[in-house]
C-alpha cells in the first residue's frame, strides 16, 4: 500500500519511520503512538484518493492538522496519519462579503494577518493558534475567549468541504447566510473529531476589527451578582462585551507568586477579579475626544464607577495603555502555566448554565472536600459562557481515587444539566466519560450515524465513541 | 393500530375523518392529503410511544406543529399525521441566562409576548407567527427578516429533545454556550424537514430588546454600492442593523397599485428603494435628549446626511413615529400579497453571496428575457444576507415551460455559488430541483444518515430526499 500512496502522491510526501516519527506525538502528551505512514497530500482529490485506498485496503486512517489538541484525539499507533499541512492556502478573503474561503491546513495566526490586512478579524483564537490550523478547529469545534461575543467555531463556518471515509467527496463551499437545501452536513462534521471525515476547506465569517477596546478588572466581593452585572453591561454597550473572565482570590496570588515581578490588580486581594474587556466597532466610539481620551474607555469608566457607588462592585481599574490591557491578559493567560506548577493534577473542561457558575463551584468545592480533603483546586472561568477550568490537584497519585474524584464533580456537572467537554471534545481522554454521561438516546444516534458514514471504522478509530 | 394508539393517548387525542381532514390541507395549497389518522400526543412519552408502535407496524408518520410549512412538508396522504399542538409549554424563561425551554407545540407569538414580559425578545418573526410553532420552526430551520441581525433558527437554538423513528429519546436540552461532547445532532435535526426525528422540544436563545429603532427608507440609482453601504452602517452603529431590505422601482408600484391610499417613499422614484433598520440597545441611544430626539435616530439621520451629501445616496427619510415606521414595513411585508395577484407564477426563494446579489438579478433577468420574454417579475431581496424573492410571472402555464424557466434560474444561483432553497426548504416542492443541484456526494451522506436513523423510512416519507 505504501508503494500505491507514493504513486499517488510522490514519494517524498509519503513519510516512515524517522520522518514520520514527529507526527507520533500528541501535544497534550499522550506518549509516543507510531504511525504505519504520514502522508501529505495537496489537494481534496489527492485526499480523496488517499481515503479511497485506504478503504479498499481496511487501513485506519488519522486527519491531523495543528497536532495541538488536547483531548488525545490526534494518536494511534499503526495508523496512516493524514495530514493536511500542505493544504495551507487562504484561497480568498472575500472583503464585501465579509468571509474568508481556506484549505484545511492554513494556520490560524496567518489567518488572523490575512484578515487584519483588510480591516476585518477571525474572532477565534486561543493559545495556540501559531500552530493550530483550520481543519483541526472545525474538527474540535474550537472555543477559546471571544465564544461570548463571536460564538465557537461552528458559529463562524458558513461552509465546508470534507472527503469521507470512502473518498466520496462533499462539497458544501457555499457563502451563503440562508441555505435550507438539506441536511446540515457542516454541523454534523464540525466537532466530529476526524470520526466521520477529512475536513479539506472551510468558508469561513469575518468580522468588522473593533476600533478601540475597553479593558478593566474589576473586583467584587462575591460571584453571585456577576451575571446580573455582565447582562447590565451588555445592554449598556449595545452587545460588546469582548470577554468577562472570572479569577478567584487564588489564582491570582498563584500568578503573583509564579510572577513576582508583576502588579496585584488591587490591593485588597478581592474574592472575586473579572477580568472585563468591551470591544468598539462604531467610530463615534473610537476616536479620541478633545482629552484624548477615547469615548469607550470614559465610557467603561462611568459604567463602572456608578456600580461602585451603588456598592455592586468593590473596586475597579481600567488599562490606560497597551500594555497595561497587555498585564491584564497576561494574567488571565497563564492559567495553564497555574495548573501546570502541580503535579499530579486533574484538568477539567466543563460548561454549565450561565447562571450556574456559581453553584457549580460551591457544589464542586464541596464534593471535593468529601472526596479528597487535602486536595487543591486551580479555577479560572470564562464566566460569560458557563464553561469553568476546574483543576484539582489530589493528594495522592491514584487511577482509582482520580476516577472517584472525576464522577464527584461529573455529578455536579449533570446535576445542574451541564456538559463534561466544554471545548477541548471527547477524543481518547473522556471517553470513559461520554460511556457514563452521554444521553443514551443520543449515543445511540451517534453510533448509527458513524455506522452509516463509515461503516469499517477506518477514521480516527477509538476516538469521541466508547467502545459499544 | 388506531386502537393502540387509542389505549396510549385517549380517545380524543386520536383524530379521524372528518376530525382529521383539516389536518390534510397544507398552506402552500398542495390541496387534501387524507391523513390516515391523527394523532396528539401530551408529551415526549407519548410521542416515543407512538413512534415505537408505528415502527412496529412500519406506518408513516408526519410530525407537524403549526402547519405553515411553504414547501409542502406537512402533507401525506395515507399517513399517521403526529401534531404537537398539546405540547405547547413553555416550560420556563431563565432571564439571567436568557434562555427559553420549551415545548414543541409553542405558538411562537406566544413565545414572543412570554419573552418581552421580561424586557427580552426572542428574535424570529416571519408573517405566520400567530400560527407556526417552534418544532417546525425548527425542523425547516426558519428564517425571517431579522436573519442579519440575529441569524437563523438555528442559531438561536441552544438545546433539543426529540423522538427518533424507533421512539429512541434524544435529549439534548443542555442551556450551554459551549459543550463539545460529540456529533451536533441538534443541527442535524434542525432543517430535517420531519424526516430524521420528531422534536419535542427545545433550549432557546432569547435577546436584548432593542430600546428603540431608527428606521428609514433609502433611495439609490444603482444597486451596486449597497452592500459597501451596509457594512459601513454596520460599522459606524457597532452592528446594529436589524434589517435591510431591497425593494426595486416596480415593487414599489405594484404595492401602490395595491393600496391607493398608501404614500410613495420617494416622489422621485428611484431605481433602488432600502428599507433600513437600526436597532438600539444602549440606554445612551434610546433615552431621549433635551430636545425630544432619540441619539439613535439622530445619529442615523447625521449619517444618512453624510451618505447623501456624498453623493452616495440620492434621497433618504426617517420615520418620525411609529406609525411612520409600521408604514415603511408594510411596503415591505406586502410581498405575498403583490406576488399574488397574478397567475401564473413560480415563487422563487433563493440565495447567493452577498455580494453577488447584483449579479444574479442581472443574469436572471437575461436569463427570463431569453427564456419568456414576456414574462414579468416581482423581486425583493434581504439584501444583508443574500436572500432574494424572485417571483416569475411566466407569459403561459406550461408545466413544461416552467421547468425551463425554473432550470433556467438555477444555473444563474449555481454559477453564483448560490443556493436553491434560502428559506422555505425542500418539502416537496423542490425535490427535482434537490436532485438536479445537490452537491452529489452531499446527497449521497444524507441518504446513508436517513437510512441509519430511519431505516424503514416511516419519518415523512417523500420529502427532502428525492427518490434514489
Amino acid at each position: 500500500m505504501l508503494d500505491r500512496l507514493r504513486e499517488l502522491l510522490g514519494a517524498t510526501q509519503v513519510l516512515t519511520g524517522e520522518a514520520a516519527a514527529p507526527y507520533g506525538y500528541d501535544w497534550n502528551g499522550g506518549g509516543f503512538a507510531a504511525p504505519l505512514a504520514v502522508v501529505r497530500p495537496a489537494s481534496t482529490a489527492e485526499v480523496s484518493a488517499v481515503m479511497k485506498l485506504a478503504s479498499e485496503t481496511g487501513t485506519p486512517v488519522i486527519p491531523l492538522s495543528g497536532r495541538t489538541g488536547l483531548a488525545g484525539g490526534g494518536q494511534g499507533a499503526g495508523a496512516l496519519v493524514l495530514s493536511l499541512e500542505r493544504m495551507n492556502r487562504i484561497r480568498e478573503i472575500r472583503v464585501g462579503a465579509r468571509s474568508a474561503v481556506v484549505e484545511a491546513g492554513v494556520i490560524l495566526s496567518r489567518l488572523h494577518e490575512a484578515a487584519e490586512a483588510e480591516g476585518l478579524i477571525f474572532p477565534l483564537s486561543f493559545g495556540a493558534r501559531g500552530s493550530a490550523m483550520i481543519g483541526g478547529a472545525l474538527a474540535t469545534n474550537a472555543g477559546g475567549s471571544n465564544v461570548l461575543r463571536y460564538g465557537n467555531t461552528r458559529d463562524l463556518v458558513l461552509g465546508i468541504e470534507a472527503v469521507l471515509a470512502d473518498g466520496t467527496i462533499v462539497d458544501l463551499m457555499q457563502d451563503l447566510h440562508k441555505n435550507n437545501s438539506g441536511y446540515d452536513l457542516r454541523h454534523l462534521l464540525i466537532g466530529s473529531e476526524g470520526t466521520l471525515a477529512v475536513i479539506t476547506g472551510a468558508v469561513l465569517r469575518l468580522r468588522p476589527k473593533p476600533g478601540a477596546y475597553a479593558t478593566a478588572m474589576v473586583a467584587m466581593e462575591d460571584l453571585s451578582p456577576a451575571l446580573a452585572l455582565l447582562n447590565e453591561i451588555q445592554q449598556a454597550t449595545g452587545g460588546a462585551v469582548e470577554a468577562f473572565e472570572y479569577m478567584p482570590a487564588n489564582f491570582v496570588e498563584d500568578y503573583l507568586a509564579l510572577h513576582p515581578g508583576a502588579r496585584a490588580p488591587f490591593e485588597s486581594r478581592p474574592p472575586v477579579t473579572i477580568l472585563l474587556e468591551i470591544g468598539a466597532l462604531a467610530p463615534r466610539d473610537c476616536t479620541p475626544g478633545l482629552d484624548g481620551a477615547l469615548p469607550i474607555v470614559t465610557y467603561l469608566e462611568d459604567l463602572l464607577g456608578r456600580f461602585l457607588e451603588a456598592g455592586r462592585i468593590s473596586d475597579a481599574v481600567i488599562a490606560r495603555s497597551g500594555s497595561q490591557r497587555a498585564e491584564m491578559w497576561a494574567m488571565r493567560e497563564a492559567a495553564s502555566e497555574i495548573a501546570g506548577t502541580r503535579d499530579p493534577r486533574i484538568i477539567l473542561d466543563i460548561a454549565v448554565p450561565v447562571d450556574r457558575v456559581v453553584s457549580f463551584l460551591e457544589r464542586a468545592d464541596a464534593a471535593l472536600v468529601k472526596a479528597d480533603p487535602g486536595a487543591g483546586t486551580s479555577v479560572v472561568s470564562h464566566l460569560g459562557d458557563g464553561n469553568v477550568h476546574y483543576t484539582v490537584f489530589p493528594t495522592r497519585v491514584d487511577p482509582v481515587h482520580k476516577d472517584h474524584l472525576v464522577e464527584a464533580i461529573e455529578d455536579v456537572v449533570a446535576e445542574l444539566g451541564g456538559a463534561f467537554s466544554a471545548e477541548h471534545g471527547i477524543g481518547t481522554h473522556k471517553l470513559s466519560t461520554m460511556a457514563r454521561r452521554k444521553d443514551p438516546g443520543a449515543l445511540a444516534a451517534m453510533r448509527a450515524i458513524k455506522a452509516a458514514l463509515d461503516p469499517q471504522n477506518i477514521m480516527n478509530p477509538g476516538k469521541l465513541l466508547p467502545p459499544a
